[in-house]
């Protein structure tokens, strides 16, 4: 019936998303506070900061400041994002001490294109071509392509699976061009329209057309269903996801000033821990540092876990 | 390889279980307020109210103000919560506005019992047998059977799917013995111990014994897994649900103060809903009782819904 993995992969991006929206400021020893501890759960990737436009998102202005200033833990890949050529630059300048991979991001809404990159998908493929192009150039593999919104757009309604595969076609055709070696599939629900139906239903259509390629998943809690969509995702053997701790982030898009942001990197771990899947991660210790998050956040985060204590805490003092 | 109902039947607790754990006081008048808001929503059985002591729970000193207070609209089953004889009688003084039903209500954790009851399991049962009784010997009939911490428990951890479905044998002893007649059985995850796999093990091993029963869920969204647990009871056909507006309510159990409480049911309509199976709710009009609740509550309620707003409030403004 199931195909649920033996094991999953964890791509934490709390302290990204997190403090790129957050009203703050936060200041750069508690991001890397939070970096640190998050390096002592047993997690294998954080991604660490944003290098971008200080002026769009002065939340991660000291991205500099914060990769200098962490400690790196031998067998942790830390990452940044970025979005152009100058922040490729600002990201090599800590090629020893972050993972740098290039991506093919493209958007499966021509609304959210617009909305988000000012562009149409024609000028945003041609980008990405520039892109891909650049960051080979400078030896950096392009192995990853990530489709935004691709199940549901607060600009374009429902996105349907057909669509999702034909910007996936774009993406590999980018790749094929420039000669870069696409490994694994991100799909992220940017808005949370994701639901357990939509997740089966386009998982399953890129699988009959890719059936070697690797999924992850990059899903937004936005209303509720997060957990539920990983469900069934890792019902179809999805052994990738991004998620953050104590579920920071939000959303910045269309009047959504409340919005929870991505999955709960406790939650998740809960769940498949649960169902025998493994993540490495010591989630006692997680939650201690989830916690930690929301202090330095100074507000409730939306985790629930958080609040309520792991299982395995009960399960150590319950008088049986 | 699924087993999606065509629709589901809520059963609305949010007055009851929120109105017994807000610190307050609420006003008899929004709890009036709300249940009204509640019965406008399509939703059509509505727990309106606890008859319990009002040193134990002072949030519903005022249950008679309130079934007095509000009016009552037509196809909407208001019930009343309540424990023994004397609470069955306060809900009797209502009983053309209130559906009145009995439940023989057991527990399978023994250290729940101890701690919430003060009683043993043995002692339960013989309680249970005399309530039962009670409701008989006055005309009103038992149908359903009650199991709380049917999937693990603070004071005692696990709980195996054999000792549920012992339980559940306790309870139909009573049942065959008193002469009531069981339509359907209520499974408590009662302090969030569920996860998909151990619902779907609890499910297999109740619907092997009794293929024939209705079976109901009352998820606690304590550690964030109610809607995935919810997602996997759907695909084995579950179609009945207890859950709260704005997933009011909490966990008065074993120091987890801050601790979420049940399923949202705007959550649990939108999963519904996407699943295309029908719940005969109106979400846009249902999140809007859920900032209602909010408001009277005086502080953010769980559901992440209410604040990012429904999908089809997108669907209508997207620009396509």
């Amino acid at each position: 019936m199931s195909d649920l993995p033996k094991s999953v992969e964890i791509h934490e991006e709390g302290p990204r998303e997190g403090f790129q929206i957050e009203p703050g400021p936060i200041g750069t020893a508690d991001k890397i506070k939070l970096i640190e501890a998050l390096a002592e759960t047993g997690l294998h990737h954080v991604q660490a900061c944003s290098f971008v436009s200080p002026r769009i998102v002065p939340g991660w202005a000291d991205a500099e400041a914060v990769v200098e200033g962490f400690n790196a833990k031998p067998g942790i890949h830390y990452t940044g994002l970025y979005f152009n050529g100058n922040g490729m630059d600002r990201a090599l300048a800590f090629k020893d001490k972050l993972t740098i991979n290039g991506s093919i991001s493209l958007t499966a809404s021509v609304g959210f294109t617009k909305k988000n990159l000012n562009r149409t998908p024609e000028e945003n493929i041609a980008a990405m071509r520039r892109q891909t192009e650049l960051h080979l150039s400078r030896g950096i593999p392009v192995n990853r392509l990530g489709i935004m919104a691709a199940f549901g757009c607060n600009y374009q309604g429902d996105i349907s699976p057909a669509t999702v595969i034909s910007t996936l076609e774009d993406g590999m055709k980018i790749a094929e061009e420039t000669g870069a070696e696409i490994e694994i599939f991100s799909l992220a629900d940017t808005m949370g329209w994701g639901a357990p139906h939509r997740i089966e239903k386009v998982l399953g259509e890129v699988r009959n057309r890719w059936p070697d390629m690797e999924i992850s998943l990059h899903l937004h809690d936005t209303r509720g269903l997060a957990v539920a969509n990983a469900h069934a995702a890792l019902k179809m053997g999805v052994r990738h996801f991004d998620s953050t701790v104590g579920g920071l982030g939000g959303c910045p898009f269309a009047g959504q000033p409340k919005a929870a942001g991505n999955i709960c990197t406790e939650e998740l771990v809960l769940l498949c821990e649960e169902m025998g899947i493994e993540t490495g991660v010591d989630l006692d210790h997680l939650i201690e540092v989830g916690r930690m998050a929301e202090d330095i956040v100074g507000h409730q985060l939306p985790s629930e876990l958080i609040h309520a204590g792991s299982l395995d805490a009960f399960r150590r003092t319950a008088k049986v």
